[in-house]
């Protein structure tokens, strides 16, 4: 299946099956998809958090707006960012980086200087939205992933971070959490948006030519 | 391929071959990938300009950090994001859902009014960079889409906004870029960054499992 035809088949489920659950395997390829995503300056200033216990879903239930699908799911990602960018965790990715590549140490001296006063002229909020962003493009990845494998997800922007972070204790990692995508296979008679027409903007309206 | 090979294969390129132009069907490919991208609450609050027009181009090179990138792309994909989220447009997108589901208007009246009643409470920049978490959502769908195509891409976060705002009268269209993509095929000899390594944070410090 093309990537495309993977897209049209996926929805944002909204009941799980919790007899069924996601194979290792599977789970892993979907973080795969979202450890390759692409970020600014290739900082991947995020991970992925995998729920796969019950107690701990559980616990989470708390902070979410759909406690059926939090319960019921078979897996929780929970993508969470930098609460900011600092020179310590740019040198850190760019030592990784020149390591890797068998290049001298420093030999992105003159960026990740450039990088590192951008970062540091912004406020802690407009750093962690930076972040965010790149956390997106992330679940975009690990959503087509689970499509690619037809497992169901739903991505889910609104839920309450206080309630994920202290349950997770984002804050002595220096994470924050980004958006949370559930993981499982639907239930089909609850999941009532699966019989339903996707419906997109017609291409006319979403595309501007300039040619 | 599947999609891990085609996010192996893929990297940000840093110089096009200005003679190799991408095939208008593997552009519509690339935007409909962007166009199925899942967003919250289903709003789409974008549009994907697509700039194939040479002399347009050089107009936005003032804007571009990387302004051969910008003039030998085959096409620049310019990712334009909702100002805000105003009643109007979500009345629009869920007046279009409802008619294309077959559903009687309205039928989601509880729901949006909950939203419109968030945004209407955020700041417009908070608006705005909601708005901008989803476009990158379909910024990574596109990057992957051109990956299965081998067409070569580089997104570009960093660029001088109101140039390009200005230049493509987004403001007219309530509209405000987010986020660039170069599409075509690289200079192998001057992309300096295609013979090396993909560096990524090793899976065990990208993920933590909760078993």
């Amino acid at each position: 299946m093309t990537l495309i035809q993977n897209l049209n088949w996926r929805h944002a489920v909204k009941a799980y099956d919790a007899t069924k659950k996601v194979s290792q395997e599977n789970i892993d390829k979907i973080v795969e998809a979202a450890r390759l995503a692409p970020t600014s300056s290739g900082l991947q200033p995020f991970k992925v958090i995998v729920v796969e216990n019950q107690e701990i879903k559980e616990k989470l239930v708390e902070g979410s707006l759909n406690p059926e699908c939090m319960r019921d799911c078979s897996h929780l990602l929970v993508f969470a960012g930098w609460d900011k960018y600092t020179p310590e965790r740019i040198d850190y990715i760019y030592d990784l980086t020149t390591s890797e590549r068998g290049l001298p140490q420093g030999r992105f001296n003159s960026y990740t200087d450039k990088i590192k006063a951008k970062f540091g002229s912004l406020s802690d909020a407009e750093n962690h939205n930076h972040v965010a962003n790149q956390v997106y493009i992330a679940l975009g990845l690990a959503l087509a992933q689970a499509a690619e494998l037809k497992v169901d997800t739903t991505p889910v922007g609104g839920f309450d971070k206080k309630v994920i972070d202290d349950v997770l204790k984002l804050h002595d990692l220096n994470l924050k959490s980004v958006v949370l995508m559930y993981v499982g296979y639907a239930d089909a008679e609850k999941d009532w948006v699966g019989p339903m027409k996707k419906v997109r903007l017609p291409k006319e309206e979403f595309v501007i030519e300039i040619k």
